[in-house]
Parts: structure tokens; sequence; C-alpha cells
């Protein structure tokens, strides 16, 4: 093939609305501090590596079989691990899949697809309409207020007139961190006849008090919540994603989802892992630590954050966004321009990657933060 | 949840098309001759655990990060394994993804999808409807003749009348076992402007002298092969699919394709079974001998079967293919009714297990053979 001219995408029968698009991700760019996608710095503890190799060497055994296609194992433990924030979940409430992006598409092939339509409340997490888009799901961009906040009587009055199938509501936001008030997503339910994905991502490093959607799955058969071992377990390599939500959904989604989609080996690190719940959410607190250092430390640099229940910060307002993001890798350090003017994203982990963000940041600001 | 009564999904908001629908999937049942999902057998060889148990105790030190987006190191394993049969393939004409399902989606999200049609061979791999249904695309029916073989004229002129966006050859052929002629894969692809997919699950278990269509590849873009390491490598429980293309293809799936969707547990498992190659494939000769013993011993019965180049023989014809599934089950022999009246499909395996298969039909096969 190498003697033949390079083949373009385009000069296949590629769907027209892929046509010049490039790949979805953040650059994967070899630095020092890399703050860019929201990662559990913290390696796992020691005590679960061990438990972690026994069971993946345990798994290995069996590896010429198909995998437990319903992952029933798996899911009694993620339910006996919601189950601690008080309200009780069954095993029979949570379906787990390769990362929650997936639980995602699986949801939309089963509530979304062609002529339906999902609306979520944007800036907000990027894979939501590109998920849609990919399941060829309509998408609608729901309005915030200039403090990124959702305007509950405003988003009820866009979610009346749009009438979507499935509207996303991600709590804490993804990327200006602030979590949602239950009250709204009561609003947003009582206001759809579709369903209501509330992506919880970084629920477990959120202000104290601050509730889980957890909390209102009784009753409302509509209702799904999301979930990952990527951020607070600091299991991003894992691929391991999870909802909650009445069992009919479950039944739904077993509908579309790809006969023995998730590996033994996941099965059996996830397990593992909860096994071990209290040593990795231990790291949670001391991340929230730094998440606190980062925003306390902002307003001395003439810069200000937007509050944040997760693991990382949306800090600003600069001249150029874009400019300032390139300056700070120009100093090893690598935030997230997530394509909001004048504001950037860092990621709160160990105390020495704050050291080394703020350094920098403290060199950045002069020449880049707004108004000066 | 539990005291009010059971919410169906068909009670949510469901695409109208899965409405009453149940999950697809082989019964796993408890027994102890499991003979129905075309597994290996084989246990992984001790040289392979022992690698294993390295690497991903490796991988698992590293899992808080996300794994390498494009599993670039993982692609040139398997290209370079490819490249063993003699067409030299590149990393950048291979992708891979959790399980050739997933591959065989993310093809049909680039090519398929809303509004756009996939032509198969049925009886065929049944995850192709279902793949195309949960993208949106629409299914046609391929013919075939009675014998369960391609007519090469008649398929091309049903491919021009059809004019699908996508078609698939499986080959060998699921369930039937017959692998197709090459010259039926180019005059099919000369015949569309769609991709043809060819499905090369079973491909290492072909009867010798059949040939790959990697061979095809060189100037066809429009081309691409699926293959898997569940079957002849015997790591179904790993769930690793992949692709060989033109690298136009792969940039396709790439704009598709969930990021990050390959774990790290994945590739570092993956990348140490195809280390030991050689040793897991030295088990696809041993299965072709028990596949072939199957073969030789219906007649004897009153049998015949399709000719296989696979790891599994369709075997018949019964007056009443559900009852005599149900007699070998009765004696602990689980085989597939794949719903071809009068068929049945049995995986050849270890040689206790073709014993103890023979065993049950020559005591099943009076009461059920047609004709009697």
């Amino acid at each position: 093939m190498t003697a033949t001219p390079r083949t373009s995408p385009d000069e296949l029968p590629l769907r027209p609305e892929l046509r010049g698009r490039t790949p979805y991700g953040a650059p994967q760019l070899q630095v020092s501090y890399r703050l860019n996608t929201n990662e559990n710095p913290h390696p796992l503890p020691d005590e679960l590596l061990a438990t972690l190799g026994e069971a993946l060497g345990h798994a290995a055994v069996d590896l010429n079989r198909y995998p437990d296609r319903d992952a029933v194992a798996l899911r009694a433990d993620l339910a006996a691990y919601l189950s601690r924030g008080g309200a009780p979940i069954e095993p029979a409430q949570v379906w787990a899949a390769n990362g929650s992006n997936e639980v995602l598409q699986q949801l939309l092939q089963a509530f979304g697809g062609a002529g339906r339509t999902a609306l979520g409340f944007t800036p907000s997490y990027s894979m939501h309409p590109i998920i849609s888009a990919g399941t060829g799901t309509a998408w609608v961009d729901g309005h915030r207020r200039a403090d990124f906040t959702i305007d509950a009587a405003q988003a009820v009055a866009q979610v009346r007139e749009v009438r979507p199938d499935v509207v996303f509501v991600t709590s804490p936001n993804n990327p200006t961190g602030t979590a949602v008030a239950l009250e709204t997503v009561e609003q947003l339910h009582d206001a759809t006849e579709g369903m209501v994905v509330v992506d919880e991502a970084y629920a477990e490093f959120a202000r104290t008090g601050t509730p889980s959607a957890l909390t209102l799955l009784p009753g409302r058969p509509r209702l799904v919540v999301s979930r990952t071992m990527s951020k607070a377990f600091g299991m991003a390599g894992l691929r391991l994603g999870y909802l909650a939500a009445d069992p009919a959904v479950v039944d739904a989604v077993q509908l579309v989802r790809l006969p023995y989609h998730l590996s033994s080996l996941t099965q059996a690190a996830a397990r593992a892992a909860l096994a071990h719940t209290d040593a990795l959410l231990a790291t949670v607190d001391a991340v929230k630590d730094q998440r606190d250092r980062i925003v306390a430390a902002l307003p001395g640099l003439g810069l200000t954050s937007v509050p944040s229940d997760a693991n990382f910060v949306l800090f600003g307002r600069f001249a150029d966004a874009p400019a300032a993001w390139r300056a700070l890798l120009d100093r090893d350090v690598l935030v997230r321009d997530v394509g909001i003017p004048g504001w950037l994203r860092v990621t709160a982990g160990t105390p020495a990657e704050t050291d080394a963000f703020l350094a920098a940041l403290t060199a950045v600001a002069p020449d880049h933060r707004l108004g000066d």
C-alpha cells in the first residue's frame, strides 16, 4: 500500500456529517504536569495492587471463555457501593460498560437515535453531543446563565418547547465544576416525557452536603444516574462506567448492548477495586484540598474561578485563553482549553502538581489575564 | 423500589423498534459440555499465564491514567501477526476494539447509520443485522444457495439492485462453516460503491490452502477484514477484535470511536498474548482434528454436515432441530440451535468433548434424524 498515494477518509463512502471531521480527544502530550484530563494522579494503593494481581491472575485462567454477559457479580458490588450513599440501590438497578461513554451510548441507542433529540446544557461534557451524533440523535444546546449555572425556570421552558427524548444534566458539571440543585433535576424530569440522564462522573468530589440524584430514583423510572470509576476511584485506565436507574432502564440497555461487551479482566479488576473502596477514596479529600488551594490562590493572581464540586477548576478570565494555555504548556504544565472564551480548566491533583501549576500561572497571569 | 410494581421497558420512551424485544445472546447454562459459543476449550498455556500476570501487574500500576487512546503498540503487534500470512500489513492499517462486535459497530457508525443500508448473506453471523439495527442501518438479507454457499453471480446482481452502503461477507461463514472464495469477494467489491466487510473471525481454522481476504487489501480502500482473538487465540474473555484495511478506514472509525474505548488491561493482555502467538495457535490444529473427526462420524449416524473451515460444524438434518437440541442438552451437551430448520451447530474442542458429543448424538440421532 505504501507505493500508492494515501487515501483520505473523505474518498470513502463515509457518512456526510463525518466528512472533514477530526477525532475527538485531548492532546496526549509528554509533559511533566498533565492536568488536562481530570485523572487522579494518586497511584493505586499497594494493598489494591496485590489484590488486583491475584484477581487478574485468577481471571486469566478462564480467558478462553466468554465473560459473564450480564456482569452480575460486578453489578452487585457497584450497587453495594452506591448504597453507601444512603439510598438503597439494588443490583438489578445497575448496569456497567466500558467507561461511562459506552453507558451513555447504550442509553442513546435505546432512547435516542434517528428522528430523536437530546438536549444538554452547554458548556458541558463534550462527549454528550458527540455520542448523540454517533447514534444519529439530534442535539440541542440548552441555555446556561453567564455564570454557567442552570436557570431552572428557563431550562424547564426550553425542555417544554424542544420536547427532547433525552435530557442530559451533568452534575457536578464538566468543564465548569458546579453541582446542579436536585430541585432543578426534579423540575426537568417533570417537564419532559423523555429520559433524564444525570451524569455524575465527578460526584464523589462534591462539596459537603451536595446530594446525589441517586436519592431521586425511587418512583422515577425515566431518571438515570451515570457514574465512573475513572475519577474518584482513580482507575481511568480500567474503563469502567456504570449507571443506576429503575430496573426497566437496565432491561432497555440490554436490548442494545453488544453481547459480552465487558471483558473478564475488566469485571475482575473492577471488583477487586471495589473491595478496596475505602483505600481508593482516601485520595478524594486530598484532591479536594488541592482544588480548594487552587481556588483560594486565584484572586491573588488577579484571576477567578467557577465554584467547583469536582477534581478540577475552571479558571480565568484570560484575554486569549489559547495563548494562556500555550504559555502554561511552555512551562511544562498541560491544562485544558475547553473552548470557553476567557477560561481554562485545570485538574486538581497532588500538592506538587498544585505547586507547579500555581508557579507557572503566577508567571503567566500578568501577561494574559483579562483587563491588564 | 421493591414496594412498587415493576416497570416494563415498554413503559419507558424506548425506540419503537425495540419494544417487545429480548436481549440477544446464547443461553449461558451450566452443563458439562458447552459446545454452543465456539469458544476454544484449551486453557491458556502456562508460559502465557506467567507473561500475562507480569504484563497486567505492570499495567495496573498506571491504571489511574487513561489508556493509549490509539492503542499504537497493540496495533503494531496485530499488524506483525497479520503480516505472517504473507501480505504485509502496516500498523496504520489496523484498528482494535472490545471484540469484533465493537469493530463492526464502529464501521457501521462511520459507513452505515440512518438512511443507509447493509446487506449480508443469511444465514450468517447473527450480530450483523443486530448491530445494523443498533446503529439505525437498514438491513437486507442476501441470498444463499440451499447448500448455504453464495452464488457469486446472483449475489452481484442483488448488490447491484439493492445498492447497499455496507456488504458483509462472513468467511468462513458462521454458522454454516464454509469459507467464501476470494473471487466472490472481489466481484462483490467491484459491484458496489459501498464498503465490503469480510468477517474472518474463524480464518485461522480454515482448511489448508484457503486464502484470507487480507491478500485483497492493496488497492481496495473500500475493503475491510475483521478478525478476533476470541477463537483461534482462545481469548474470548479478553474481548479483542480488530480490523485490517486501508489507513483511511482506520481514520474513519477514529471519528466515531469512543475515546479511550480500549482499557489499559485489554491492551496489555492482548500484547502479552500476541508475544505467545505460536503457543496459542498450537491448539488450532488440534481443534481442526476434532472438527474433522465430527464431520467423519456423522454419516455413520445417518447425518451430514456443511463443509467447515471453522472450529464448529453445522450438522443435520433433523426432523425437529429444537427437539434434537433439547435431547442433546438432556445428555449434558449444549450445542447451538441457530434457527436453521433441520440443522444444529456444534463447537469442535477437545477429544473428550468430541467423545461426549458423539456419544450423545449416537443416542439421539435415531429418534431425531430426518426421514427415519
